[in-house]
């Protein structure tokens, strides 16, 4: 039994650098505690707190012992030294961990290595024939980029409190270190100023954070070796700011909070200097409330529609020789660059701000892509990867795990220009998520992109990844996040009143179905959404990525694939495909009832229909009656007709591959019968 | 549409005292606000943003205007005046609801009728076919009873702040209005006392309720219309107390915080005056930190062993002709009920405190039955009635609603008597629950006791009830509380790894079973279960009535009744066998894998094979086969040790009784079988 137990892969994401198996496991019982050696701090005690309050939660087991320092069964923790005071960009994160029969032992030169070791060890944490246990096994670990983000935009719908500490939480779990909080937005400016209260008394419908909130998080993150960098967007995406202070503003005004989505027109007016002076002052406020080395100051996306409509711009750029809007932005960004510098902060900018000439201090986040990023790199400057990261365009785990800092042209680089490449972050845009279902658009595909960045080059196997994923998402929900619970309160919010038998059915559509991938929902709307659109309909509801979807798919390409038809298999599709068949039929009472339910009916309607395509494909390939040519077109087309259906609905139903590759079977004839 | 609609069943819970239905819904949308007119206090304020809060839950509707007091489509509230200062017993808590197509009216004569207005306003929303509305409706209500309650052990185990508050959250939804929170026992004393601070220093391994959250605690169920009676369990279930003062007890000691559960032999000294001396100290400092006019000294279960064992005492019993413990219990009580009284505050205790002479102001809580409170208010006592209603027993819903403060004997009681009987609290004793699985253990079952307590006499339409309680038990998850999501983090931690099949498996078992009912628990166990015990099993991850079981025995009942074949709940009954036949199957590779889940297989084999016998009951039913006497006693009989198989895991196949009704129809051959 041992034996069969060491032969189980290990459930740890991300990967570690060199894992080494060996015979037997630690029990974990009512005896484990952690235990302390070299170099203490407080914050090292309450990280080894949390450990404990997580192997409780984890193990269901009461710890007699908790914060005793003494006796069998301990993880001991041995820190060589401090990290530093305000945690640094490239600070030693590595750790070594050993674990045997007898004990476990952690070693770190200092607390960062700490908390990513106690991460790895609960991870290893598994129940067993013998109860819970973790395999003894020796880790050598270290990560490969030292910036490794993700971005939450508070701007366009405010995440209370509780979820930014729950993602924090989510993050320590999978070891990415920067919090990068986009806090000012056309739809809202976020942050309280001291200086200037107007921003967010005018700016924010009374949704801000309070300074007070503020030094909250950035403490709750350098407990869990989390840096944070606060964005404050300029000059573009920033009417909120205008609210409470119009005379920033390159147009008349007045102004107000935007609701809807998109890119507008207002924007800073660069040729002012008042707009300076008071930049000046509020980057030395925000300076001294984020203690973080680096300050986003965005840069992303003007549309230089205001400046072109004032004349006094368009004197100064003709007295100043500018000759475009991207020289005036490349004025103003180089401009507010001095003041962070003057703040004595490191300034980091989206695409946008990299012009010939910007000093070589800053960093570029490139929501462009791979590409921009190696560009940089090649002139010197350092660079984090955002572009194929996005969490909020619904792609799959997968798919953002194949996206590389170092990939594509970036592979060429020099060493040295490689060194600039510091990472990635990926980024959850608000437009469509708000406090309840966040969570699920986040996790748990953040923790792929997490790998990407942690674990060491040619980490790839992708079922590996996702098998580790789905454990990692269940012991993520024991953090506390809600990516898995959100969906039944929203789904019963959607049916209302209802049976079982209907509450299931809309329950097995919700699982199969995804929402709209990258910007489509703006185009598929019946109406422009904007930041008072309810997100309560099923578009809302479902996971990014299905589970069900992607299994199925799994099972159809072994189906296809084989030369003889695989029983079980063909066993496993049409469970499915009878049940995508019904759902419509069995919603129909409901739908009638709920709205909700209604909007869905489009997407109900062609996940039935192109199940039983699929299955009259089935069909075929069983009874080896090859479809016609003609007969293949007709479904295929038939099939692509029926995920424009679903557009209407906002919805996007992911078993089409697989049921196109059914009926491309049945038409070939490569499956035989017998 | 609008007709379709009107006859739909209102899902309120309680059912109002009158309610009448009118044409048309007001529809809720962003606009929609609450504004008061009349008495107005911040308490109110607090009780109409609370009131936006859940329609913001329970609608995922942005409420623009959220906190304006004027436009369309709000609900008035008109209160006359104000409620005491310190809620009391019997205030006036009737409200009128008048809701038109054009806005909603709720009158109350305090804020107290507010608050259960609004529950009742907020059980109204629903989804329709045109959005979120209210149903025109006129609602007259007050309470049957005055004394609604729900008892929380937290002694036995700790529960921490956030989940007392969400449960006070779920007794508002509900209408309760009595929060009893039994604060000490032998395994905690859980309340800071400042006088004497070695009772929680010593008696709570740590974990206990400071002052300042009693306070809290106090004014958040002040604001919901809750009463917080403490109860300090005097002379027995007081070890706790002995750890920190074993000067109190009977005994020589020493002692420490009791592990196990039981009752045990420590008591207090009924004979010493430095007791009293302390009690009075003590009960005054409490007196103090809780407002409410009751104070609950519990007095149940003292088995006199240090009693007898004590020379002293003996000596006392005999110096003072006490001719036996009940006696001296009398004596003790009568002294701290005095105490209690000198400390301004009327005195509660369990049955046992009931003795001849005892003053008429007590108020005897009932655990023993209606007998003894029908006895009671004969005497001329004041009483509550809890036996019955102990949450902690497993019983269903139905079980519980069936249970009357009236009923039985108090039935004949003169209307004066009547009226002494103030109504009924619910109990959760917390040897099986944790902040974990306690929310399942009160919800939804608990709405069905609230519904037995608020509504009029003869209110006892159980499938009515059942189907309230569903949708209610639905809008009480979006008030926080965790009674249904928490067992999916439970199974998954049950299971460990795992692949979907087998974990739908498993949650097949877990929704198909019940944990044992009453006191068998104990029994069952292998080793004496206690405080620190993991609650991880899967006993503990069951719901304590099955949702899926019910259902079962319903189409089971219809099947066997009919005199016809009814071939649509025979598929029905098929398809709950087909799944429960194969679950111990499915099971077998994750049980090698996994302690937890292989504790669980003696019931996972019994419900697959109790599922074959009654599959095969069915079958001779569906071939006009009847069985013979001899196999029909045959199957009984297995059924019978299928039952006591499950007992090996602790568990119960609530199944069971439906199974014996299909074998039993399969041998009278009642069933045709065309």
């Amino acid at each position: 039994m041992a034996n069969a137990q060491s032969n189980l892969p290990l459930n740890i994401m991300p990967l570690p650098a060199k894992v080494e198996r060996a015979e037997g496991s630690l029990k974990i019982d009512a005896s484990f505690r952690v235990t302390f050696v070299g170099f203490r701090e407080p914050r090292l005690e309450r990280a080894g707190q949390r450990c404990l309050h997580q192997v409780r939660r984890q193990t269901g087991i009461v710890l007699l012992s908790a914060g005793a320092n003494t006796g069998a069964g301990a993880l001991e923790v041995k820190t060589d030294h401090e990290s530093k005071a305000i945690q640094e960009l490239g600070e030693d994160e590595s750790y070594t961990l050993d674990v045997t029969p007898g004990g476990a032992k952690l070693h770190a030169a200092d607390p960062l290595g700490v908390v990513h070791g106690l991460q790895t060890f609960l991870q290893l944490i598994a129940i067993s024939p013998d109860g819970f246990s973790v395999p003894a096994v020796h880790i050598e670990d270290r990560p490969r980029f030292p910036w490794r983000g993700l971005m939450i935009d508070s701007g366009r719908h405010f995440i209370p409190m509780e979820v930014i500490k729950r993602n924090l939480d989510g993050m320590e779990a999978v070891k990415m270190n920067v919090f990068h909080w986009h806090l000012s937005d056309n739809q809202g400016f976020r942050t309280e100023s001291r200086k200037f209260p107007k921003l967010h008394e005018q700016g924010s419908d009374g949704l801000y954070y309070t300074q007070e909130e503020i030094r909250d998080v950035v403490e709750y993150a350098r407990d869990r070796g989390i840096r944070v960098v606060p964005e404050f967007d300029m000059p573009g995406h920033s009417t909120a700011w205008f609210v409470g202070h119009p005379e920033l503003a390159s147009g008349s005004g007045p102004y107000q909070v935007e609701r809807k989505w998109g890119v507008f027109d207002p924007a800073m007016d660069p040729t002012d200097e008042k707009t300076y002076k008071f930049l000046n002052e509020f980057i030395g406020e925000m300076a001294r409330l984020f203690p973080d080395q680096f300050f986003h100051i965005g840069g992303d996306e003007v549309n230089g529609k205001e400046w072109d409509a004032n004349p006094k711009i368009q004197a100064f750029k003709k007295s100043h020789k500018i000759k475009d809007n991207a020289g005036l932005q490349a004025y103003f960004s180089g401009r507010v660059q001095d003041l962070v510098a003057k703040h004595k902060k490191t300034p980091v900018g989206w695409d946008e701000v990299l012009v010939p000439g910007v000093p070589k201090t800053i960093v570029i986040q490139s929501w462009r892509g791979v590409d921009a990023l190696a560009a940089a790199a090649k002139d010197g400057y350092r660079g984090i990867l955002s572009n194929g990261y996005y969490l909020d365009l619904g792609w799959s785990a997968a798919r953002h795990y194949a996206v590389d800092p170092l990939g594509g042209p970036a592979a060429a680089l020099t060493p040295e220009q490689k060194q600039l490449i510091l990472g990635g972050e990926s980024c959850i845009w608000s437009e469509y998520v708000n406090a309840e279902n966040i969570d699920s658009r986040i996790w748990p595909r953040n923790a792929a992109v997490a790998e990407r960045l942690w674990s060491p080059d040619g980490t790839s196997d992708v079922a590996s990844m996702y098998q580790r994923m789905e454990t990692e998402s269940a012991r993520l929900e024991w953090l506390g996040l809600t990516h898995q619970s959100y969906q039944r309160v929203m789904l019963q919010r959607i049916a209302g009143s209802w049976s079982p038998a209907e509450f299931d059915a809309l329950r097995a559509l919700a699982q199969a179905l995804e929402h709209e991938k990258d910007y489509a929902r703006e185009a598929s709307a019946s109406a422009p959404p904007t930041s008072v659109t309810p997100l309560n309909r099923l578009v809302d509801a479902v996971y990014p990525e299905s589970d069900v979807a992607r299994r199925f798919s799994q099972a159809t390409d072994l189906f296809v694939g084989s030369s003889c038809l695989d029983r079980v298999k063909e066993a496993e599709i049409r469970m499915h495909l009878a049940e995508w068949m019904t759902v419509d039929e069995r919603l129909q009472a409901l739908a009638q009832r709920s709205l909700l339910v209604n909007e869905a009916a489009p997407a109900s309607s062609a996940l039935s229909q192109a199940a039983k395509i699929a299955l009259g494909a089935l069909d075929a390939i069983q009874k080896g009656a090859p479809l016609s040519a003609d007969q293949k077109k007709l479904q295929l087309d038939a099939l692509s007709a029926l995920e424009q259906q679903a557009h209407k609905s906002q919805l996007t139903v992911p078993e089409l591959p697989a049921f196109q590759k059914l009926v491309e079977a049945a038409s070939s004839g490569s499956v035989c019968a017998k």
